[in-house]
């Protein structure tokens, strides 16, 4: 198996790292190697960014994966080159089938099972591909069907321009290895597109015998840093209903809460589900915690309250609301501050990414708060802003842009809210 | 009986409609046809403006008063214009007696029934006019007597001019409906005043026999917006002594707290009687309230503290104070938003009224909020601030001074608070 | 005795009067009196300011001390003065011991009653001195000794250069009255100078036999503003291990909190120990006072929190967060008001005393504010901020400077934070 846990997306910031996201006691990719590993996979190729190999193998280890590789992809280059940084540990398994996945898109392990089931019923001589149905337009890649039999794989066509209703997923399996590799080095490099995996796809499928899958479970990817959410609601859906567990020492009281070790809820503080409280966090008095992620050695402070939102390790709130939004880990907010969360216009909430205005389809969106960033007292962020890593929002302030990694916007006067 | 419940009051400003107030399940015209209609009164005339007079109709309609009669005033010009519009409905009823009274004005319904009895003690030969005794001067009009015969009304005499101790209510019986009717067309209009009923009242107690009825229980004027309060405060002692009902559905709790139906209190929330709490309304974790009234699917968020305030339907808080304020429907607040409610300079608060300041005489006055205005988070409101119909207040702000109905105030810069 | 109790300190602005500052039933100065009284001492001659007369004179009184005096320094002019300002007083025991102490700082009595055990043991002839044995530098003065005998004090000698490691407090037995008057009355003023006491000190010991005796109980002198946290903090230790106790009319919970009489602590309201709350004080719904002490008459209105800060009489909070602060007698802050406590950049709080920056040495501090002050609603203040006597802070505002007595600061153009 070859997991693809590289690629700093720029569209992800101000959070890094997304196979590294915890939820509960796993990361992403944690959670997806031991999904795995459970349906019998020995030998797995991670890629992953030179910042996170430590951090990964140290993983793989722990999970005691010893035929498994972890190979550095030195810069974001898009799915071709990740897999050919991954050659060298693909030695000796050329001609055995290869599955391609991607660790940070979320989804019921049953679509492995499923994959595995339906490659061994020899259904599929070349390569079987993971799709979902879509019932309204969606910015992925559409499959080509002649029959049973797919002739290639449409990006982004545009609505109404769609070749099928059938989206492909990050779940390929491909008969020979070296097949697949050889197809993507055939690729002409196209300056500013990294697109020669989708390519090499395309040209495998017209010239062997490609099928798919409908997967018919939930699913979330993880593009913008508000997917995070989705994913959050996605994981703690699976947990309540038993389908997962959040981590061995995690207990689930009798309303559906999940509560770590050495957790301290003070009186007066509620928590309603579905909702986990991270180990060694702290709820204190007259709190509130409903549908959210509490990350591990965080403090809910006094009569703060969390609604529906992701917060990190080492998050430290004292008496704020935080609603629909994201917290790196360490990052913080003094007394009385504030993450807006709808328009006053009661218009979806956009939000910029790489300078761009994107319409982030949800009518409730706070703050995305980078790691260690700081907001002050009485402070007011306001909907679907970012604040970069070590960014600081100054006391009594409102922001209404994104503040940079590092950029402080401490008085109204050097301002320049929009 | 002829029931005045037009005239659009720009001192009532930014709430509408006064006899369309709702406390409870009652309106305060359905409140005052009620309690006429279980005194016997079968036949109404209602005057009304023209943008209420489908509601008043369907409010005439479900209380079954068949031989009532809805009439539109087309334009508030006081109570003399509001008789004559009447004419019509009245014909046929021309000989028999006439009640006029205001819809807005709040008593104990005793007072219609010490008028009754008193007239049909043969009391009064052409007319009878209820009055309250004034310890201290009320700009109001004061009945001149001599013995037991009124001979005039003096109107706003101002202090020390005052012909008697009395000033006239609205709850005027007359012997003979012709007779009103042929005074006031009578009077010769004079530009800019709307005194011609009052003229004609003076016209008719000089050539007839007209005498007063003391009343001596409680009663609310309803002029300006943070009269609302006192009403309120009236009703909720009245239901609370179990002199009325705020309705049928209405549970009285064993601490004295009203609740409505379907109504939610979360765990942690605090409500003190005097208080209602009404239909399918909403209060939040750990949220108090106390002495106020909360309309409707109203919700009162985390954390909110409503304090001796009047909130209609619809009104969404978000830990909030609000203190001493009048919320209309759909008005909503931002978290950690507040109506300060006192001076710093510890003297009652004045509000402007027709660009006019007017000593309210209150020590404690919040916001008056008109429908469908909203406030952002962490902003603060003034002592006796008004904010007009669908006005925004942004984040973070201070309002000094009135919002108009749609206008915005968005950011300090564009500010001008005094 | 004599009792030292004067002394305007313009480095505890904006507080005043540290000898009568209250804890529990007891002002310094009377828990003072109250501990020598009860190891015998029957003659008392307190020095105070004229300001103070009355009140210590009323105390005194109240004491039943009948052969007191209490005598006044009228100005500020150092220990010398203060000593030759009771003079008259001390006509007739001339020829006595005397014990000069100082009101302010606070020690375990059990210093007093080691004090008089080793004078009557007649380990001294002409003196003996209290002193603490320091582990670190501390800018007081150092006993200079050779074997037993003490043969100087130095003040303030500078890190590395102390004589000893033996800092004096001030609880100075002398064998005679008048050969201390005689010394300090010998001493040429020094204009711009006031250690003559300490110049006369010296003398002594050069000339007669002076020993000291090391105290290693806790104490706390009162010299800047924030040092009554650390006297409180002392004090709430001392009732909670039951070597003091704050008044016969205060009751210990169970959980070790101190209330008052007529005491209201609402639903929903905790006060976690150790924290004492006085006499007909109210904690509103929902609060939270924790390590703190509060007022007699204080209110700690609907979701404050108060943490480790001390409030005087007649307080009113409303929905704050207080913390590391000390409030005078009858200040308020409005709704939703702020003391953020700790600096984003993680350093000690800094502040400024007479002009000059000083290093509090905490990690947290709050605001400092005076007698009758304000903030209003929404409005923060940074950390280690001091308010004077009856300033205004106005709404959502922010105050990063000190304000002086009376100063009003209401709104951000006429501002000027740095």
């Amino acid at each position: 198996v070859l997991v693809l846990a590289g690629g700093a997306s720029n569209r992800f910031w101000p959070l890094l790292d997304k196979p590294l996201l915890r939820f509960g006691d796993q990361t992403l990719l944690e959670r997806h190697l031991r999904s795995l590993e459970a349906l019998g996979v020995e030998r797995f190729v991670v890629v992953v960014r030179p910042e996170t190999r430590q951090a990964v193998q140290a993983l793989a280890d722990g999970l005691g994966l010893r035929q498994s590789r972890v190979v550095v992809q030195a810069q974001a280059r898009g799915m071709a080159d990740a897999v050919l940084s991954a050659r060298e540990a693909l030695v000796g398994a050329e001609d055995a089938p290869i599955y391609v996945t991607q660790a940070q898109d979320v989804f019921d392990p049953i679509l492995h099972t499923a994959m595995f089931q339906r490659w061994h019923q020899g259904a599929a001589a070349d390569g079987l591909i993971a799709a979902v149905r879509v019932s309204e337009y969606f910015p992925g890649g559409y499959l080509k069907l002649e029959g049973n039999r797919i002739t290639g794989v449409v990006e982004k066509p545009g609505a109404s321009k769609e070749p099928s209703d059938l989206v492909t997923l990050v779940a390929h399996l491909f008969a020979s290895t070296h097949r697949l590799v050889e197809a993507i080095e055939a690729q002409a490099p196209i300056p500013g597109l990294d697109d020669a995996y989708e390519r090499a796809l395309s040209g495998l499928m017209v010239s062997g015998s490609f099928r798919h899958l409908v997967y018919e479970g939930r699913w979330q990817a993880l593009k913008f840093p508000w997917h995070v959410l989705d994913v959050m609601d996605l994981l703690l859906e699976r947990w309540t209903a038993g389908q997962e567990s959040p981590g061995p020492d995690y207990e689930q009281r009798e309303d559906g809460v999940f509560v770590g070790r050495n957790v301290r809820i003070f009186p007066g503080a509620h928590v309603v589900a579905p909702a986990l409280i991270g180990h060694d966090a702290i709820i204190g008095h007259n709190a509130l915690v409903r549908g959210s992620l509490v990350g591990e050695n965080s403090v809910v402070g006094f009569g703060s309250e969390v609604a529906r939102s992701y917060l990190g390790r080492h998050v430290e709130l004292h008496h704020n609301y935080v609603g629909d939004s994201v917290f790196g880990e360490g990052s913080s907010m003094g007394y009385g501050a504030v993450t807006a969360n709808f328009r006053l216009d009661g218009r979806t909430v956009p939000s910029l990414v790489g300078g761009e205005r994107v319409d982030t389809g949800r009518m409730k969106l706070g703050l995305i708060l980078g790691a260690g960033a700081r907001v002050g007292v009485n402070a007011s962020t306001m909907p679907g802003v970012k604040m970069g890593a070590g960014a600081i929002l100054g006391p009594n302030l409102r922001l209404a842009r994104d503040l940079a990694d590092g950029q402080r916007h401490l008085s109204e006067r050097a301002g320049g809210n929009p």
